[in-house]
C-alpha cells in the first residue's frame, strides 16, 4: 500500500495567547511556515472572531493548513496535510510551535489515501500534465 | 477531559470521477452539506487543478471542512472539523458520501483541545460575547 498524502494533526497547548489572537500575525505564520517548507500557496483566508480566537486556512499546490485558534485557552488545533515527498510537514509544525510559543505540543502523524501498487507502479500525487481522465477509467 | 471539537477524516474511494473533479459540483456540496448540518458558513475557497483535480476549503463558524480530490484515483480526501454540540459532522459525511456516489468510505473521528475540567466547569467552543481575555489567564 502507498499514500497519496500525509497529514498531521497538531494540538498546541500553553501558547502565547496574544500571538494566537492576532489574526495577522497568525496568518504570517502560516504563510511564512509553508513557505519555509517549499510548498506552493494557492490561497489564504483568515478570520478574527468577536470577541478572540482566529480561524483560517492556507490552500497549497500539495493540499492545506488549517488553523483554529482558543487564546481564552491557550490552545490552537492545526492541521498539516502534505502530498508528495518534496514537503516537510513536520517543518511547518515545528515553525508554527517556535512563533506561538507553545510549551505543550502533541501531534499525531496519518497517511491519506492508501493504495495498492504493483510492483514498478507508481502513486502520483500531482497527474501529468498531458493526462487525459479516460486514461485511468 | 472534555474536547473542543471533533473531526471526522474521511477517504471517499471509488467516486463518481466526474462528480469529484467538478470544482463547480463539489464546492456546492460542501456548501450545501455544511448547511444542512446547520454550520454558520464563512468563507469558501474552491480550486481546479490541471489537468484534473479538485481542492477547496469552507471556512464556518464552528471549524471547517477541507476536501483535496484525486478524480483519476476516484478518491477524495475529507477534513470534517467541527465544534460545539448543534452540528452533527456526520451529517456532512453522509451528504458527501450520497453525492459523490462514493461506494468505498473510510472515516475515523478524533477529539480536538482536550482539556480537564472540573466538576460544575464548562468547556466553551464559543467565549461569551464580552468575555476579556485577560480573564482567562
Amino acid at each position: 500500500m502507498k499514500a497519496l498524502g500525509r497529514q498531521i494533526l497538531v494540538e498546541y497547548y500553553d501558547c502565547d495567547v496574544n500571538a494566537i489572537n492576532d489574526v495577522d500575525f497568525v496568518e504570517r505564520v502560516l504563510l511564512d511556515g509553508t513557505k519555509n517548507a517549499k510548498a506552493t500557496v494557492i490561497s489564504h483566508n483568515f478570520h478574527k472572531f468577536s470577541p478572540h480566537g482566529v480561524s483560517g486556512t492556507v490552500v497549497i499546490a500539495e493540499s492545506h493548513v488549517a488553523i483554529h485558534t482558543w487564546p481564552e485557552y491557550g490552545y490552537a488545533a492545526v492541521d498539516i496535510f502534505t502530498c508528495g515527498e518534496t514537503i516537510d510537514p513536520w517543518v511547518i509544525q515545528e515553525y508554527l510551535k517556535e512563533n506561538f510559543k507553545s510549551s505543550n505540543v502533541s501531534s499525531m502523524e496519518l497517511k491519506r489515501g492508501l493504495f495498492k501498487v504493483g510492483p514498478g507502479e507508481e502513486l502520483l500525487f500531482k497527474p501529468k500534465e498531458n493526462a487525459e481522465l479516460s486514461f485511468y477509467k
